[in-house]
């Protein structure tokens, strides 16, 4: 009866105190308090949110319903990055080796594909023999000996939130500012790190489709990361089209690899150093941003963060092969190019519907427990703003079969515009938001 | 996934279409949809509403999930009279059989106390041997034998409502009106009725404190019961304080006894004679309210409605000298009177405590699994608006010992109030709503 007091007191727009939510939170972990009860309470939760305080005493809870990672405390600052999700986005494989190799420590955990976005631990896989399954005391060992590692989730960390995450999924409850933030920071403070940056992305084909509400949520997480002990900030990114010029697990790979050789599509590199730089100074490693973006450069520019991708695969069971030739890695057996119909200016290029076409042809999941393909997606060759004459190739579709690689030109032509003048100019970075201003 | 998508869909204030609502229904009743997609499904109701169409949807999946009551067509009008709840409200007990004695049938099925209200199954059960659990079959037969039969809800009947009402009670998610309003209209549709009654409660005794929400239900109700073929009018009655002069089971038998005999307090009998000339009128057996007023006051004042109850009474097993008899109904073995204590006006008997100190003397369940003790209850002497000197009588506690007694006049002492001067007079029948209005 208590607790059903708390869910009608959340359902009526109170704050509820630190110990009243605490008490509701143990009641579930200790199934005292039934998940359609706990669903209610996240749909009162979507539509009263959640107070300040309430959202540090439900991240704490999360923390502390796992294990609290602690490493070696003499060493360099520990850090990590986080995106909400978008398409195409490659930018973890190049950042995380890029500040190992300037000296950092970064204990990298992050998800799979979903929805219409791609994941990192994809991404990983699709370089053969590459395990994201290593337990705890491997991943230690392989961020103390290269300065980065890169594994799921444990569920030894933050158990509450995947019990959470998995009724969310199902009842409409998702899409909730705190529900995520909570989610998202109390991983990154279970993980034992002392900075965080956050690429908090808007646009078709992020979660956040408007940047007001990308903005709401980048500055939560700031401020409840700050509450928690974490020094964050966060990037509002652009998502109106994909992120570089591939869109599928083993492209993506192979793009990483361009822009870890100081190479490669300039949006997904500046993405990268603004994200590294933020770290940086957010961890008190470089006076500036420019003196951070400078030595960015270099240990990209120089080798250092591809050496140091070399030698993650290497200690995670990959074929480090693949770095000098990704030929190597998984090839999708037909190409198929779709070619621009008119001459004109590419206007249009739907990064959710694009993300969705990638999904159909077998890069991402239609269900949990579907197979992700590695070898299938797209290559872009023309972006926003391009201008094409009428037969230029826009993209080469890497598809299982013809009849796949049809299906996703005739969504890829619903999902891109070709036409007259080029489109408005959108800037991939809208916005820094640190501590300060949250 | 489509399930889930529907819900978000009610979250995001949209109108289920028939077919879509339809669909998630027969999912829970199937097994598919889960209790904690249902509750969260109900929560989104709670915030956004259901249209005329979804409620009107709802309710038939309600009726449709069970039994639908038949009686015989060319019978005389079935009836019945449903109240959201208060404090000594006792009208069924009366309404019942008057309505019954001028030619009417009213297959009635009530509930128990539910909080800090009283119940009318629970009062029927305080004459010895009544039986409210008869089956349907011998249900129908006193039906047609005297005009009125008085049971529990049947688990043949809209066994949706059931399932879902269990669920409201622990999310939180009961106080909202298209809720109740299905929840209460679908039950009448499947008892077979053609005309319906409506006591809506507003005030302190009541679940809708405020007026308006009170008035919003009812007219949401009425709407309804129109749309699904059952002709249907309210009225909006107030419930500050405790309808008559009495609280509890065997009290209010006592009570419903005198107004049957055409004496007892004039707030009783006023609520039932306007109940019942509304559904006279409604069901076109009278051409006017005054009409049907002038024929039920000489059915309560002629005996010929407390003649009905006596039949009632043998019918379904109880002891049936209680009519001429009241000392036969069970009686506290301790009386404990709360005085006033100065010269003054009663000016406050706050409905809600007052059922809530005859819960705890043990008059309704603080749990659902509780027993009930018929005997004990209230007597009130003054009501608000009586002149009262020092040392009167205001309130003659039934207890079942010294203890509890006086626990019950410590909560009585702080729910009344006697003061200077008369409150301010307000009036018991604040508004009817009729199928035009609505």
């Amino acid at each position: 009866m208590l607790l059903t007091a708390l869910i009608e007191r959340k359902r009526d727009g109170a704050a509820l105190e630190p110990s009243e939510l605490g008490e509701l939170l143990q009641a579930y972990l200790a199934g005292e308090l039934a998940d359609y009860q706990m669903s209610a309470f996240l749909m009162a939760v979507y539509f009263q949110g959640l107070s300040a305080l309430e959202l540090s005493t439900l991240t704490r809870a999360i923390v502390d319903s796992g294990t609290r990672l602690r490493f070696d405390d003499d060493g360099p600052p520990l850090v990590d990055k986080h995106s909400t999700g978008g398409v195409g986005d490659k930018v973890s494989l190049v950042l995380a080796p890029l500040l190992a190799a300037i000296g950092l420590r970064v204990p990298m955990m992050s998800g799979r594909g979903l929805g219409h976005t791609g994941g990192t631990l994809d991404k990983l896989e699709a370089i053969p023999g590459f395990d994201v399954r290593i337990g705890l005391d491997r991943f230690r060992d392989i961020l103390a000996r290269i300065g980065c590692a890169m594994i799921g989730q444990s569920a030894e960390i933050a158990p509450l939130d995947g019990r959470l995450y998995a009724l969310r999924d199902v009842t409409g409850t998702v899409p909730s500012i705190p529900l995520i933030a909570s989610s998202i920071v109390s991983k990154k403070v279970a993980e034992g790190i002392s900075a965080l940056v956050l690429d908090v992305k808007f646009g078709s084909g992020a979660f956040m489709r408007d940047p007001e509400d990308a903005r709401r949520l980048a500055r939560t997480m700031v401020e409840l990361a700050a509450a928690e002990g974490l020094s964050s900030s966060a990037l509002l990114t652009a998502m109106e089209w994909p992120l570089g010029r591939t869109v599928g697990n083993a492209l993506e790979v192979r793009e990483s690899l361009e822009c870890l050789r100081g190479e490669g599509p300039s949006d997904v590199r500046e993405v990268t150093l603004e994200l590294g730089a933020e770290l940086l100074v957010s961890a008190g490693e470089a006076p500036s941003r420019e003196a951070a973006l400078q030595r960015l450069e270099a240990a990209l520019d120089g080798g250092g963060a591809l050496e140091r991708f070399r030698r993650l695969i290497e200690l995670q069971g990959g074929n480090a092969d693949v770095v000098d030739d990704p030929e190597l890695l998984p090839r999708a057996p037909v190409r198929r190019v779709l070619e621009a119909g008119a001459d004109g200016y590419v206007r249009r290029m739907d990064a959710r519907a694009i993300g969705r076409a990638a999904v159909e042809l077998g890069a991402g999941r239609r269900r949990v427990e579907d197979d992700v393909d590695p070898s299938v997606g797209f290559v872009l060759h023309a972006k926003p703003g391009d201008e094409v004459p009428a037969g230029a190739p826009l993209v080469t579709i890497h598809a299982s079969s013809g009849d796949r690689a049809q299906a996703a030109e005739e969504r890829l032509r619903a999902a891109i515009g070709v036409g007259e003048g080029p489109p408005d100019g959108t800037s991939l970075i809208l916005e820094r938001i640190r501590p300060a201003d949250a």
